[in-house]
């Protein structure tokens, strides 16, 4: 272990701009006939979460009406580690594991009292763009660009969250 | 390339058990902020698409109710190629990239006419389980699992499928 993975949890900066928890409200039709959360619907509420980060950091609905620009997902990568039932408070964390100019990666971690640690973790890459005849990529406005620099987990920390994501594959013995 | 590359796309057996396509059905209220299919709606789409593959496979609501078992998603990929309107038309074709004895590691591929190639494409690994008094993984039927090997890609087509997954990360020039 390195020593900025003693840094692990916590963010490069005052927590003073951190990224409020998301309270996911379970509708009783994402139920499915397992008896829990179906999968897809973690996604939704990644989705939702990643609205709220978006307003949070100014990327509003006026800012988008007003420049045209808006975030587009790139990739998502969602990890199941315990079932969700249609009772529980779920919440969600995110936290801001790498940002360039114009990209976010993003970890998400669902956590709800029932049970310790995750019960289920996303990444997710998320790419500012400019909605013109064309879709282009483009550059954050310089106060988000500071708020995402000052988000950013260490480089220990953002390695420490996980379960990371990697290639799905079977591991044989 | 190796020789198993050319069977990219070809199934190891005849095609008489292949997987039929998944037409989806793009609902009104999954079109977001961005005028494009919400990027959980992705999901929601493999999730059904998976379940027309659990009734392929005889993995059915009569056999959930008979057996206690039934299949788990452990981890699901997502990856956006191109925007999906809500006039388009969206075929998914699952494929079986890899499975044991009691896990499918699938590969859906989004579709739509308007576009060449994929519009998407999602990973995702499943786990046959028993619901008991505690979820346990168990081992598939015979012949769910004689079935899925004979619908198994060979190694080349399932290197060769894509893209697959990956660790999402912002690679830096």
């Amino acid at each position: 272990m390195n020593d900025d993975a003693q840094d692990a949890g916590r963010r490069n900066d005052d927590s003073s701009g951190a990224i409020p928890r998301y309270r996911a409200t379970i509708e009783p039709s994402w139920i499915d006939y397992n008896g829990h959360l179906r999968d897809a619907f973690y996604g939704l509420i990644v989705s939702y979460a990643i609205d709220d980060v978006m307003d949070h950091l100014g990327l509003d609905a006026a800012y988008r009406a007003r420049t045209a620009c808006t975030l587009y997902t790139l990739e998502l990568h969602l990890h199941y580690l315990h079932e969700v039932k249609s009772t529980d408070e779920l919440d969600v964390e995110t936290s801001v594991l790498d940002a360039d100019h114009k990209r976010i990666h993003a970890g998400c971690r669902f956590t709800c009292p029932r049970v310790d640690g995750a019960v289920a973790t996303a990444d997710v890459m998320l790419m500012h763009v400019h909605q013109g005849e064309k879709v282009t990529s483009a550059a954050f406005p310089d106060e988000v660009d500071r708020a995402l620099q000052s988000l950013k987990l260490s480089p220990g920390a953002a390695a420490a969250w996980g379960p990371t994501s990697r290639k799905i594959e079977i591991k044989r013995r």
